[in-house]
């Protein structure tokens, strides 16, 4: 296997080298492709809300959609037939999502006659997640989820003290304001608390009585100054990976540029020069 | 009493290691329960605040909270017998927590046939600060209480300020605004002030004439700006303490899973290896 | 005068004492009932702007107002009697402030019969400074204006900046929008932007047209954004003065409590052991 | 070219110094007059758009208006025949903008006559972005440029994932609330959802159904966290820059005071004892 060398006889291989990887001109053309038709899609979703557009534009947006399901038909298909162990990619995160890009349109057939109006909108909607085939593009982003991810406890206890202190200041708001100001129920008055202190403050509910605005003058100030602890956490978390930086300068500038991807086992952020893979030992240009 | 070696005989001891520790599967299993009893617990207080839901449901609602009244009844009186010292107990913050949490309904028999109706309606929503019990479940946050301990001089010499801040800006724009555009009064537009600076902004009031509008100007930006501090300020603290993090780098993961407590004293986080409670002297499997 | 012992046979270096220094029993107690006085007086102007208040207890508050401005004027008068040089007093910050705190209700004797109500009434409100007399009590906060003067530079261009946005956004949004959706003026269009930007958002105008809500948007992210910027400069001086707190570790318990304060010309913040004024060279417990 | 000296009987080079520069008196005079100019300017476009004030003065605003761009119209031809090559000038970002602050009044000589009022409207409201002239003044800012430029990668990983989010979320509230709480297309949806995340809340949209309020619950959670990303990013990058800065202590003090631009190719921030533009070799002093 060491001494085999890289053979562009198969064409599966061809095809796994243009949609799964980046370092070919083909690769890097269905790889802009692809980030296209996933923007025009969102874009048709959008349009196919707006009442006065759908009306207007209907066949054509439908016409639209038809080609763009087409086209993520073949992408699916041509993702599980080009590696080696389908299912390290169908249940993979990606392939999940491809799936559920793709199928919307095939399933408004089966409920097409059936009263389920929602069902059937819920579905369309559904669509909306093909957003998520832009993470694919988002690159690493690995210092930002390192960071989140080391100070998952901390974050969770602060949300865990946001709750509480919503659940006893929204029920002593439910007490105080009443019904007439809009604080209807205790669930009402937590949603509304939560507003406060996250400072959105839509207005929608707002205090009427004297103790009710000096609560809700307490709570803001609250929200105002807790909003410094995740802020506090997230930035020491980056400062830690930054201070080990500074030994590798231009770590920062280091975009990992290595799109080779396993044909048998589908892992990614391969060394540069790796023969094999480090996951399953198979070899990386093997077809 | 130092060569006593732990024995298991007494019922009393084994209840408390039931009820305060969480280190045998049977105390894990109680606390558990307590918790999803709690969750509970605190849904049903909410879904009564509901009037639609409390008129369809009024039955069920009642007796589920008997349930759970008895239940914290048997829980809390577990608690007082199985501990050496009862006022340990009755005395500290959960014992009073837990006392509260326990007498609402009987109360309320006693409230029933009079008028005070708003007492009675208090009384019943006190049962929300049952969610306090929970704080027993949030383990240490003690790097987040160490914080805001040490920067506790910095953050009331802020409030201060921006409490004095909103009592200029908030008579200020009573004298620009007047009545007429909901500054009646100037605690009415300290509030405003308060809404402002927090950048929450109901718009329940807002300025309408161009002087007004400047001045909410300059206090939005000072608001800003201002959030600055309180972030700056804890940011820092959980740098200094993140400092000394790095000589023993597995701190944040280390999460204290001792739950020993000392039957006596009713202290906790005990040294994985003690014998002994660090507050009162007393054996801490003795029993 | 180095061999000159503290005498306190003079009644005017006595009252200096009280007045001015705080390490004296008198001094003491004098100071906490300046600090009560401040806060009811506070407290007055807030309920007499209060209509249904006023119109209730118009003549206790006026009373009370009376007794206030007398202590006051009996304050301000053994503050300039008990210091050698009355200017350096006078024409303090403190001077001035207790001298504004002093005088509404003697100034509205000359304009009682006139017809400059807004006059008076700006006049009498001018009392709620008196919040500033509460400035003496707050200690240094010497940390806090170091690092605030220090990122001075930096803070006003981040305000240029924010400026130059919110005129240029507002224009774009003041053509877009038009006179329909609130944006009647380029003014308002920049008030507007202001509100969004500062994340503040009070939705007495809010943007209708998808043109400006695609701007608007715009606007919100960049604001939510922005508020990095003074965050990260503020920490940034916190830290570097945290950084040399580590040197001497328990700085930040350090709280300033010498009281003396020079007789001759005003100067405070002397050392524990001084002897002579920092300022003016004149013996600090002569008399 | 070495051995040539200052000499300043050039006029034209007079002119560059006075202009360009602000070294010498003239130049000194020149910035403050320049300044004063374009923030009347800047005014007077914003009083334009107040209909009442320009029913009354509008013959007064017309006339400014007129002497400001002739103003501006002699600053624009100095500039270009003072320098050595005018294209240098002409193309740069000033030159850009200094010409649209000049041409939108004899712009709207061509569209007098034509119905385009709209364009005529955005034509006239051009001249606000004379604002951006002032930007010249607004010195260095460098470490803030530098802190956001080194951090733009994550930046926009930032960005991205707050738009990915706010599609989704956006979609998932059009489903729940649809058209009767104002949920009446995806676009609005998202822009509402934008509004929650940020913080801003202006309540024009705001969720009315239980399971609405409690993803609104969510958003707004997530969006008072998600703060915390940026402005840990931006607090690192200026915590890593005032790194550097220990070293040299007063950097945060010095601030650029040479204003010498070479006249050849109108290059800035020249040394303090540069002979030779930097830039293009040829002598700053020479004319």
């Amino acid at each position: 296997m060491k001494t085999q060398t890289k053979k562009s006889s198969d064409w599966k291989h061809q095809l796994h080298e243009i949609i799964y990887e980046a370092d070919t001109p083909a690769g890097k053309w269905f790889d802009i492709l692809l980030f296209i038709i996933i923007i025009i899609s969102i874009i048709l979703v959008m349009l196919e809300s707006v009442k006065t557009i759908d009306d207007k534009y209907h066949t054509i947006l439908l016409t639209a959609e038809w080609i763009i399901t087409v086209f993520f038909t073949i992408e699916y298909i041509a993702r599980v037939i080009s590696i080696k162990k389908p299912s390290k990619y169908i249940f993979s995160f990606y392939g999940i999502v491809d799936l559920l890009s793709t199928i919307p349109l095939y399933l408004s057939f089966f409920f097409a006659g059936s009263q389920v109006f929602l069902a059937v909108r819920a579905l369309r909607l559904l669509r909306v997640f093909r957003i998520l085939k832009l993470v694919r593009f988002m690159g690493e982003a690995s210092q930002l989820k390192e960071a989140i991810k080391s100070s998952r406890a901390k974050i969770a206890v602060f949300i865990y003290t946001v709750l509480i202190l919503s659940v006893i200041m929204g029920t002593v708001m439910y007490l105080i304001e009443g019904a007439e100001a809009g604080f209807t129920s205790i669930p009402r008055s937590i949603y509304w608390t939560i507003v406060t202190l996250t400072t959105v403050g839509y207005g929608d509910i707002a205090p009427v009585t004297p103790a009710g605005q000096i609560i809700a003058t307490i709570i803001m100030i609250l929200g105002y100054g807790i909003i410094a602890v995740p802020t506090g956490i997230v930035t020491v978390e980056f400062a830690k990976q930054g201070g080990s930086d500074t030994n590798n300068a231009d770590y920062s500038a280091e975009i990992h540029t290595n799109t080779q991807v396993c044909r048998h086992c589908n892992a990614d952020n391969h060394k540069d020069n790796a023969t094999f893979c480090y996951n399953c030992g198979n070899h990386l240009h093997e077809h």
